[in-house]
């Protein structure tokens, strides 16, 4: 396999890095992705957009509409890519918790 | 004192609460305040609209202006009162952790 991207790289920008939380916002443009990640901690997104999301996983993908401010949580473990499948810019904030404080 | 509220109430509304985390938007019409309460989780705030806050505290009061998106975190313990002092609605989504998962 080759390590050539076709798609433009999603922007992170890092709000809050400390002892409890880390969060990152997340900026696409249509098409973007932002590679293949592995979540390490469980999260929490909250889209600033309407987010069109194709996630990749594996052999296999599916696409989800997710509304702005719809937010969300998940468990660390998901391995995937995540694509702006729609033809706007696509915003969201992730908020991953170290630790209960 | 009386109870009398001058103020129209901020509408919470339970967007996930589960064993792991509690996230509620905040809708706030012009003046309205979410009425004096105790943080006894800590929190980050998301903003999704540009936020005009007065927070009062005990018997001070102090303005602060968080713009969309710049998203922060704060330590369980505060006890206050968040009103919406700007001219437009304002709305922001609450995330508590319960534990680190």
């Amino acid at each position: 396999m080759s390590a050539f991207r076709a798609r433009p790289p999603a922007i992170p920008t890092t709000l809050v890095d400390d002892a409890v939380t880390r969060i990152i916002r997340w900026d696409f443009e249509p098409g973007a992705d932002t590679g293949v990640h592995t979540h390490g901690l469980g999260y929490v997104v909250v889209p600033m957009t309407d987010c069109h999301f194709l996630i990749e996983e594996g052999d296999s993908a599916r696409e989800a509409f997710v509304a702005q401010g719809a937010a969300y949580r998940r468990e660390a473990g998901a391995t995937h890519n995540v694509v702006n499948a729609g033809s706007e810019p696509m915003s969201f904030i992730e908020i991953e918790y170290k630790q209960a404080l």
